[in-house]
C-alpha cells in the first residue's frame, strides 16, 4: 500500500486488544438516537434472498445448478416425526447478504488494530477479530443515502463526499457519530464483472471516518475494476482493516428506498443480529431496519 | 395422538397454504406495540454464543472435542490478502438458540395446516413451511415471564397457565394477541438427559392459543420426561403442528432477566432476525430484547 | 413388488445377520482362479475420472458450475508448509464410479437378509449391510461381457441371459461361481434421460443367480424407463436386496475393453478396494483389473 | 532448510512437468515383478478402519464424541425405497490410512519438481501433483521389512539403512528398483504425542532413494520429535517433495505382518487404489497386498 501514514486509521484509539473497531462509536448516545426512530415497528430486511442448492443423491440428481452461498442436506430422521436438515454455508460470497469481521482483511501480515495474522487467524478459527465482536447484536441509527434517487448511478462512477452530502441535503438528514450508512447505488443484484461498477471512493472513506459512522452497509462497495490504483478497494482494504469498521456485504436496499420514499423518512432503528457463532471471519445476515 | 379433535389449532384459520401461522397475528398493532418498547436502544441478546469445532487436517490436530452445532473450516485464500472460510450448521441443536419453521413436526403424515408431508419436505428442501416464512424478521413486543424470580423451577414441574398468570401480575404485566412470550425456568444451558427437566403442559399450551401468542422462546421448552403420555410434548407436537406457533429452542434469558429486574420492566421491542435462507426446518438464530 | 416367493433370493442362505451377500461365493478356489490371472501386471482402472467441484468463496468466485460427486475445500495450514484439503462425497452418484452396500436397498421395510430398516439404517449410520463389509479389500476373477463388440446396444435393449451366453462363447470365457460379471453395454459416460437406456433384465438376474456371480459392475445397469413394471429395476431391487449381490455403478469399461481385445483374453484379477469407512450406504470406488 | 545440494533429489530426472514421481519407477518389470507375487489371491488391507462420526441432530444427539477422520450424513430419500448419505472427509488425519500427493508438500514456495506453489495449489484445487497421479491405480511388487519382529521398536529409535538391511537379510528379500517398502514398526495405531516416536532418518531416506523405492507405506513415519534438526522430517520434507515419492501414512501393517510370517513370504503383489479423484491433496486409500 502506497503510503499508510496517509491513510486514514484507527489503530491504536481504542486500545491495542480492541476487536470492536468503529462499533466503539455507538454510544448511549447514539444507541437511543437509533429506538427513537423505532415508532410503527414497520420492518424492512435489508437481505437478499438465498436459495439453497439441494445436496441431491441417487440418480435423478439434478446435474447443473447455480453457485449458492448455501448448501442443504436433508437429514434421514429414522422413525421419529420430525424433519431435520443442516447447511453448509460459503461465508462470504458474492450473492449473499454477510458482514464482514475485522479480521477479514490482512495488511502486511496484520489485522486490525496491528494483530499479527499468525496470532489472529489459525487453521482453528479466528482469534482475534471474528464475528465474536457482533454476537451480541448490533443497534443504533441507520441512514439510507439514496444516490440512484433518479435511476442507477453509471457504471465505473466514483462515489465521493459530495454525493453523501447532496444526498443529506436532498434528504434532509444528517449522518451523526455512531450511525450506520446505508448506500443505494440502484445496482441491486448486479453480479456481471464485464461491466464495471460503481463504488466508493477513498475521499469517500475519509468522510466517513471523520463523520464517525460506526458501520457501512449497501448495494455498492468497492469499485471494480479498482478507481485508484494506489488504494484499490477504500473499504476492504482501508475502512475495515485500518478503521475497523464492520462492512455489509451485498444489501438489498429496494424495498428499504421504496418505504423511506413512501414515508418521506430516511432514518430508521437499524438492527443487525448475526448468528452468535464465535470465530468466523464473516457471516451471512439479515438486517433489519424498524420504523 | 389421542383426539385431535380436543387439541387446540389454527388449522385453516389462515388458509389452507399458509405458511405464517400465529405469525399471523402480529398485526399493526402489534407492532406498534413493540415499538413503542423501543426507548433506549439497548440491547441484549437471548442466543447462547456457539463455539465452532475446527475442522483440522495435519498431524497436530486436536482428536478429541465436543459437539458444538457449527463446523468451521478456514480456507485457502492463495494470495489474496484476505481471510475466507465456510459452516457447517446443524440446524436443531441442544446446544443452539434456534428456530423451528413450521415444517420441521409431522403429524399423521402432515405438517402445519394440513399440508402433506411428501409435497412439503423433499430430499432437496423445504418447500412447505420452511424458514422462508421468517425470511423478512420478525418484530413484535416480547414479554419475559420469569418463573424462576426466586430460583430455578423444580426438575419435573409442570408449567401451567397459573404460573405463566402468577407472573404477570407479580410483574404487573399482560401478554396480548400478537406479543412473543419468553419465559426462564432458571435452567440456563443445561443439556443433562439424566435429571427430568420441567417443561410446558398442554394447558400452558391452551392459554398461549386463547391470548394470541405469536411466538415462543424458553430456556425451557417440553419437559423430558413427558409430563403427559397422551401429548408427550405439547410444544413439539401441538403449538408448533397445530397451531402454527414458530418456537426459539435452547435461548438464553439469563442477561435478559437481569436487565428486566434492573429496568422493573418485562416487555421490550422483539426483534428476530434468522439468516435470511429459504427452504429450512430451521435456522440459528440472535433474538435480540430492545429495550 | 408381485410375487417375492417367485424371485431368486439368498435371504437366510448364509444365516439372519450375513453382511456379505454373494461375497460368500468367492471362496478359495475363486480367489485362487483370480491370482492366476495376475501374469504381466498391467493394470486398468474401472473407475470414472472425478473432477471435484471447488468450494471457492470471495467477489470472483466462479458462478455457475457443474455438479460433481465431490466437493473439495483447499484449507488453510497456517504458517506450516504443507498444503491440505478436504472433500464432501455424495457416496450415489450419478456420475461416479461408486459401490452399493447391501443396506442401500430397503424392501417392504427390510433389508437383505430381512433385517428390519429401522434397526440396520439409523440416522447415525447403518448398522447391518454397511460399506464394513467391503473394508477388507476383494480379490476375485473378473470377466469382462462386452455387448457392445461390434457397436452400442440399441437404446432400451433388453439385456438377457442369451446376451451373456452369446458374449462367453464369443470370447471363449465362462463366468464361475464367485466370478465378478464386468458388463459393457457400450454406453460409456452416458447421463441423459431423454433417452431410453438398454439394462439388465431380471431373467439375467436369475442367470446371475444360477452361475453365482459374486459382484457386478457395468457401464450399463438398470434399464430406464424399467423394462417390466412387475420388477422394474432387477439389479436394484432384486439383485442388491434379494442376492445381497453388491453392484458397482457407473463403472467405466472402454479402456478395459480394448486391453481385451488386445491380449485378446476376457478374465483378470479383478481388486476392488474401497476407503475402508464403516457404517456407509456406499461409497466410490476405483476397481482395478490387474493382467 | 539446511544445504538443499547434499539432499537426494529427482527434481528434473523425469522432467520439469512431471507428477509421477517414484511412480516413474514401475516399469514392466518392476510390475511383472508384482504380479508374479500373486498366487492364492489371499487378500490383506493395510488400512486402518475409520468409523464415521455422525452428524445426527436433534435433542437427544451425543454430545461428546471423538475426531474421525470421516463424517457421516445420512440423507432423507423422501418416499423413494433407498437408502443414501454423504461423507465430509478430512484427507489428512492422524488416524486415517491416507496417499499423500507430490503437491502436499511445499519446500520454498515450490512443489515437485519445482513448480511454483501459487501456479500448482489454488484456491479452486492442485492443479500439479495432485491424486490425479494415482487415479488409474498404482499396482507393484511391496516387500514388508518388519523391524518388530521381536518387540515394537524403542520410543525415539531413528531407523537406519542397517535396520533395513538387517531386515532384508533376517527376510531372505531384497527390495528392487520400483518395489514399495512396507515398514513395520510396531506401533499401531498409536497416536500419542506425549511419547517420543521412533522414525525414519535421512540416510534411510538416501537409502530408498539409492535401491529406487517407488512408494512407503508404514506403521510409522517421521519421527517426533524430530531426530535431526537440520532436516526434521525426511519423509515429508524430502522423500516427497524433492525425490517425488508418495507416502502412504498410517498404514496398518499387524494382519499383514502376521500372514508373512505365517506364509514365511514378505513379498507380495501390492495394489494401491485410491478412488480417482483429481486435484486433491491426498486421500483415504485402502492399500492391498495379494498373495
Amino acid at each position: 500500500m502506497a503510503n499508510d501514514q496517509e491513510l486514514p486509521s484507527n489503530w491504536g484509539r481504542w486500545g491495542a486488544d480492541d476487536e470492536l473497531g468503529t462499533l466503539n462509536l455507538i454510544t448511549e448516545e447514539a444507541r437511543a438516537r437509533g429506538a427513537a426512530q423505532a415508532r410503527t415497528g414497520r420492518t424492512v430486511s435489508l437481505a437478499r434472498p438465498i436459495r439453497p442448492t439441494p445436496f441431491v443423491s441417487g440418480p435423478f440428481a439434478p446435474l447443473a445448478r447455480d453457485s449458492s452461498p448455501v448448501q442443504q442436506i436433508m437429514q434421514y430422521a429414522g422413525d421419529v416425526p420430525a424433519t431435520v436438515d443442516m447447511i453448509l454455508v460459503t461465508n462470504h460470497h458474492v450473492s449473499s447478504t454477510h458482514i464482514d469481521a475485522l479480521g477479514h482483511q490482512v495488511l502486511d501480515g496484520k489485522v486490525y488494530p496491528g494483530h499479527p495474522l499468525a496470532e489472529s487467524v489459525t487453521p482453528a478459527g479466528v482469534r482475534h477479530g471474528s464475528t465474536a465482536a457482533f454476537a451480541a447484536g448490533i443497534s443504533t441509527r441507520g441512514v439510507l443515502l439514496d444516490l440512484a434517487f433518479d435511476g442507477p448511478l453509471p457504471a465505473a462512477h466514483p462515489i465521493t463526499p459530495e454525493d453523501f452530502e447532496a444526498a443529506e441535503a436532498r434528504q434532509g438528514v444528517r449522518l451523526e457519530s455512531g450511525d450506520a450508512l446505508v448506500l443505494r447505488g440502484g445496482w441491486a443484484g448486479v453480479v456481471d464483472f464485464e461491466k464495471p461498477l460503481p463504488g466508493v471512493t477513498l475521499d469517500a472513506v475519509r468522510w466517513m471516518h471523520q463523520r464517525g459512522i460506526s458501520l457501512y452497509a449497501g448495494d455498492l462497495g468497492d469499485a471494480y475494476p479498482p478507481l485508484e490504483t494506489a488504494v484499490p478497494a477504500p473499504l476492504h482494504r482501508v475502512a475495515l482493516p485500518l478503521l475497523g469498521m464492520p462492512l455489509i456485504d451485498v444489501a438489498e436496499v429496494e424495498e428499504l428506498a421504496a418505504v423511506c420514499t413512501e414515508l418521506n423518512r430516511y432514518a430508521f432503528l437499524f438492527v443487525v443480529a448475526p448468528p452468535r457463532i464465535h470465530g468466523l471471519t464473516g457471516v451471512p445476515v439479515n438486517p433489519l431496519a424498524v420504523f
